[in-house]
């Protein structure tokens, strides 16, 4: 099979043709509908519509990318308001096949607003390379990535007696936790992940002592903002809910508590609930006659939390999300107990390096990316690096993101459920920029810094900085689209001028931000292809729970899946990702040992 | 070429997908017009559709298991009332390709309603297989199927000095003549053709003399009734229209009269009329804007003369049908020069098995199901039978019902507008039950037996006993959809009982049916390959005859066809049978005595 695109016109968004050669699948108009129920709501109609296409093309042995042509049919059609456009193009992922969007007065059920019919190129079966013999190494598991999930796996393998090797792409370990000293030399900031608490996160507070970290307590002395999309700028103390005005103010509260309720109602381990996983977050929002004023915070929470907008994820998934972190409240919370409580001093990266540095001498290979997963002659599997090397285990975990999943292939293929979830799976926009001052300027105006935002460039700012080391530093969270176009522009100076002027206008200081200014630093996670193109955690479009949220956890054959967004607590967290390592490894070790008896 | 269907849910009427391997035939939008002009009937422009993408299918080398994808755009769409998916399931017979229904505001032409597009997988040529030689047998002419016109045909075959083998697929003679001993040992009935005449049905009296057998005049003394679909049950007396009011009875009366006109009006032999054949035989009733109850009444005649319901046949084929047996009153009577007229007292499978007595010994072959009509290295064809047997001849007539063609590999294969023809003729859904009773309770109540029903299960109930024998019958007609629910309860018990239930009322005696009944005999002929899955004759939807009518009798090469649907006249009877098998005899020895010349 092969496919080659045809473009007459290069500035048009879609390419005018593709040329196909091989056998095609040939799929009948899906409508968006989950478990036999139609949703009133066109955006998760529309993802739903491509969820069922996508089931189809999964099954066949496809994905997105073998779209050859698309036709999407949609009832009362307004040009002017078009909504199929971003959950579309989110699924091709730069993938162009030859589309037509077609208006109808009607679907073949009055319920469906749209349908979506497709012709795909199946690959051909891909057959396995000759397996390198004798293989490099021969092991009783394998672990892929040196972040905290594989670290944490490879630790818990190696007390089990076993031998195991990890592999890791990058030249450093931590994954998405990752610690820069800052050129003024006053301290780290951690481009990644930066909070754990000392309750509730058993994994990462036992993590912090072993490394004899210094805590930091989220500064949560003195009043936020709030920055309307219109209206004035709303100043309110740490904790209470802005007050706009009272009737606003009871509706943020009961939107916080209708959600706080629905999430606590869910299962952490298998969430279960098609009503609420055929709705994006914002149709679910909308399904209970939220206020507009309550939908502006509410989407605030999907931005700062996942980078996605509450349009694009799905209602059972983020409420799930917040149930892993205990529930939405204690997810959102800088306080005790809450998920952004604690900061390391050192930077988060010492906790992999100080798991790096307790395993035996040369169990971890740097700059090993994998490349392929081959069934072995003896039980167990041969996994491929970039480099050639070839190493034999009886079992695999897999601590890369979902997302990256993609990259890697699998003889014989993942099962269609495992391969829906991993095509599905996808990180929000979400880059965090350290701003360094000569001075906590906030601080003596007395704000605790932290800000939140309807309009953007940055939805939240939080205080990240280290008094004691005169380091004075406001994070800004770019997230979602506003976080997105902020991005578009590449030029730093641009980009930091942006955030300050953001500031000035949210503190009504215009020059104070840019005369204390000294630097930034960020990190563009959706550049890079072994973070899975994305950070903190990848989330699901509505229904994937539903169809394949069994798949999450399930290992395939002798290959383990850990991650922090296969963890049932704390998922997108370094808690959950190192539960998840723990799970993995115990999963290996007692498949290890039964096959011994 | 090969497809593959991917289902990822059982439940769904269609597949979710459909993998195409090789060469694809793409079909342009099909509208539902018949010689350039369009019905404005909705279902006869699906049938058109249906046929002219059809057409297109055939001509390819296809059929319509071949469809790999189907979009049909319709007009006006009412989901209430979906007037496609019967004609579409009919047509796809159980296939499933990828279909969409798009509902449009409008289409191409202002008239047309419904357009079809489709994708089609174009079979690869099937390679002949290799000729065993020698060869079992060779002869002149081979008769496939040793029913009446295949008896038929070869009696006059050998009569004419050519050797003749027979090759029968059942261990019995007769085909759709098939007569039971009842187990009460009161004679026999007739599970399939019962009824014949003595006047118009010379070549089945002049059988009826040579076999010896007795004639039972059909009884016609006494009242008939007429079920409504609501209101009263009507008492009236055979030979008149039923009064349900005076200008019901009128409107009955014209609608007989115009049919009985309109048929009359067409050739035997070649009937034309495009404009009749575009409509179904509903949409020609409607187009002369008959009353509801000459619609109920004659929506009747069609699925009691072919199972069929009036909305998918056309009214051009059903009224040359009628045409072929004298017109729709004498095909309708049961009294002299009636199609009903007489019985046959030992059972009408006599008149084959007579005919077989006849024939030198091993003339016939039975258990011999044809395979394969190959082309021969000398002129002639080459037969296989599924056991494996190969005959030699210089001519084959083919008896068997058109239908069972499509189980038959022709090399090469058959003309489009042939295959097009095997592919539409359908049975419609028809079953006769005797109910044996203890005595003729209806007679004794001044009932001839005669019994119409717009209600159902069963259409018509007639006396076909034989009182000097003790036998006391009355034989149920299920016929079109009321037959076809009635046939999906599966307790013969059940089944009786719906059917004594429909007596007691009609006859307004809640008891004496069923104290009256014995036993009741039945035969699923649409359950059974070798008659083509039905009984009594194949009828053809809108169009056919027009693009394809030509091809009913034109052999194919060497090979030629007969059987009742091919006769000029008494389609669907007896004589019309062996009519078709005396005019393919003909065929046979001018055409080889032609070459010998």
């Amino acid at each position: 099979m092969s496919t080659k695109a045809i473009v007459t016109d290069p500035a048009a968004y879609h390419a005018a043709g593709v040329i196909s050669n091989g056998p095609l699948l040939h799929i009948s108009g899906q409508p968006g509908t989950l478990a036999g129920k139609t949703p009133s709501d066109g955006v998760s109609q529309i993802h739903l519509a491509l969820l069922n296409l996508h089931r189809v093309i999964a099954a066949a042995g496809a994905s997105p990318r073998d779209i050859v042509s698309l036709t999407l049919y949609v009832v009362n059609y307004d040009a002017a308001n078009r909504l199929h456009p971003k959950p579309l193009q989110t699924f091709l992922a730069g993938h162009l096949p030859a589309v037509t969007v077609v208006p109808v007065p009607a679907l073949a059920v009055p319920e469906w607003k749209y349908e979506i019919a497709a012709t795909v190129a199946v690959p051909s079966p891909t057959v396995p390379r000759s397996l390198p013999s004798p293989t490099d190494a021969d092991v009783d598991v394998l672990v892929i990535g040196a972040g905290l999930s594989g670290l944490a796996a490879a630790e818990s393998v190696l007390q089990s007696g076993l031998s195991c090797l990890v592999l890791e792409g990058r030249d450093r370990v931590g994954g998405k936790t990752w610690t820069e000293t800052l050129p003024s030399g006053t301290g780290v900031v951690d481009l990644g992940a930066a909070w754990i608490n000392d309750t509730n996160q058993t994994e990462m507070i036992a993590l912090a002592r072993r490394a004899g970290v210094e805590l930091i307590e989220q500064n949560t002395t003195g009043n936020c903002l709030l920055e309307q999309d219109k209206g004035p700028t709303v100043l309110f103390p740490y904790g209470q809910t802005p007050c706009i005005t009272p009737q606003i103010q009871s509706e943020l509260d009961n939107v916080r508590e209708m959600c706080e309720a629905d999430c606590q109602a869910l299962s952490c381990e298998s969430p279960t609930d098609p009503a609420l996983d055929s709705l994006s977050f914002y149709a679910y929002l909308q399904s209970r006659n939220v206020s507009p004023a309550a939908l502006a915070t509410a989407s605030v929470w999907t931005r700062a939390m996942l980078g996605q907008e509450p349009t694009d994820i799905s209602a059972l998934y983020f409420l799930n999300y917040c149930r892993s972190g205990g529930g939405l409240i204690q997810m959102r919370s800088d306080r005790r107990h809450g998920a952004q409580y604690l900061r390391v001093r050192e930077g988060t990266q010492s906790f992999a390096q100080t798991m790096a540095g307790d395993l035996p001498t040369n169990t971890i290979l740097f700059g090993e990316r994998v490349d392929a997963i081959l069934p072995s002659p003896r039980p167990g599997v041969v996994v491929l690096s970039r480099t050639g090397r070839a190493i034999r285990a009886k079992k695999v975990i897999c601590s890369t993101p979902t997302p990256v999943l993609k990259t890697i292939q699998f003889h014989p293929p993942l099962p269609a459920k495992k391969q829906l979830l991993v095509d599905s799976f996808r990180y929000g926009y979400y880059t965090k920029v350290m701003l360094v001052f000569r001075s906590a300027w906030w601080v003596e105006r007395g704000y605790c810094g932290l800000v939140q935002s309807f309009k953007g460039p940055a939805s939240i700012y939080r205080d990240t900085g280290s008094p004691r080391d005169g380091k004075f530093v406001l994070t800004a969270f770019l997230a979602g689209e506003s976080g997105r176009q902020w991005a578009r522009e590449k030029d730093p100076r641009k980009r930091e001028q942006a955030l300050l002027r953001q500031l000035g206008r949210i503190y009504d200081e215009p020059e104070v931000p840019a005369t204390e200014f000294v630097e930034a630093l960020g990190h563009e996670w959706s550049e890079e292809e072994l973070s899975g193109w994305g950070c903190p955690c990848p989330a699901l479009p509505p229904g994937v729970l539903t169809l394949a949220g069994e798949a999450l956890r399930e290992p395939v054959g002798n290959v383990h899946f850990v991650g922090t967004e296969t963890a049932a607590e704390w998922k997108g967290y370094m808690e959950g990702a190192v539960r998840s390592g723990r799970r993995g490894a115990r999963e290996v070790v007692q498949g290890l040992n039964r096959s011994r008896l």
